[in-house]
């Protein structure tokens, strides 16, 4: 006798599900179960958000944010300082910095960061539209705001070397403490660089 | 200046994909970045699962399993033994007792377990077509598959008392040690029925 399983329609739904990251093979038999029994639950509604982002949003031609065929939020806003130039390496990298309201200029999205283990090299990044970007604007600051892990401290001395016959100020977002971190919960790279980046008060 | 976000077809799917059981809002961002972009990600593929899955799957009007047009897998398969009905709580219960390979006969799932608190009442559940079917298979042994929580010890007793009258025997399965697990892991109430549900080797 066959054991009986769910019908193709729902092991489809779950096959997808199981695709998604972050969800392994239980959830997303939990979600496709949810999803045809709730009455709480709308496949329909996000089969079409799925469909609409999927035709509508892509990434902005020069800075790589997501964007529609209305424009791109952050290239489009005339209140932004076009004299500080912010890279980061993801276009999910923006929207942190955005809600930490610490920044106010424009951005440019790298598309990933050097890693020679991941065969990423400088023609897979959207560095030669940066140049163009960073020589429209003689004497734009230009702050690196990338990870402070090996390949982020690669991409950046990367970057700053191009960027050093260039007219323009190159930065660096700091490194230290986390906040609300004590010291003995930092690591010791955490409080080496801490300690190197210490200021006057 | 206002502070960047997602376009507007990105937060309506992150606000879909946050209503969906054990996803977070931090997850929903992840997973909607990724289908938009990854190139393994087949957001037109899922969305096309959902609809289908949507449209061609419902209840089952004899078992309450999951069926299709083409009818449902267990009340049709003609192997199964008629004179074995097995209760269950939920549709998503029969799955797990299929995968251990310990059941060959059919099915009723009741859609729920009496809860007051929950306002689950008799009226919630499937139980005039249980009561049919019951009547329909003089003999039938009726074994109840239900939680050994509160709620399902009183749906239990509920069926017990209702099938009494009937021309039918009526089992519950056992509840005592799980498999693997040691003494000193087991609550007292778990060893308390292991104990009571002891029998001769």
């Amino acid at each position: 006798m066959k054991r009986a399983d769910f019908p193709e329609p729902v092991r489809a739904l779950i096959g997808e599900l199981k695709r998604l990251p972050g969800i392994g093979p239980r959830s997303a038999e939990r979600v496709a179960v949810w999803l045809l029994q709730s009455s709480k639950a709308d496949p329909t509604a996000l089969a079409a958000s799925l469909v609409k982002a999927r035709e509508t949003v892509s990434p902005c031609a020069a800075c790589g944010f997501f964007a529609t065929a209305e424009g791109c939020e952050l290239c489009d806003d005339p209140k932004r300082d076009d004299h500080m130039l912010c890279v980061v390496e993801q276009a999910t990298d923006v929207l942190p910095l955005e809600r930490s309201g610490s920044f106010r200029g424009r951005y440019h999205c790298l598309g990933g960061k050097l890693s020679p283990l991941d065969r990423v090299s400088p023609e897979d990044l959207r560095i030669p539209s940066l140049l163009r970007r960073v020589e429209a604007v003689p004497g734009v600051e230009v702050i690196l705001a990338l990870g402070a892990d090996v390949e982020g401290e690669a991409t950046a001395n990367y970057l700053a070397e191009m960027l050093r016959t260039r007219d323009c100020r190159i930065t660096r977002i700091a490194q230290g403490l986390p906040a609300g971190g004590g010291l003995e919960h930092a690591d010791e790279l955490t409080l080496v660089r801490a300690m190197q980046g210490r200021r006057g008060i």
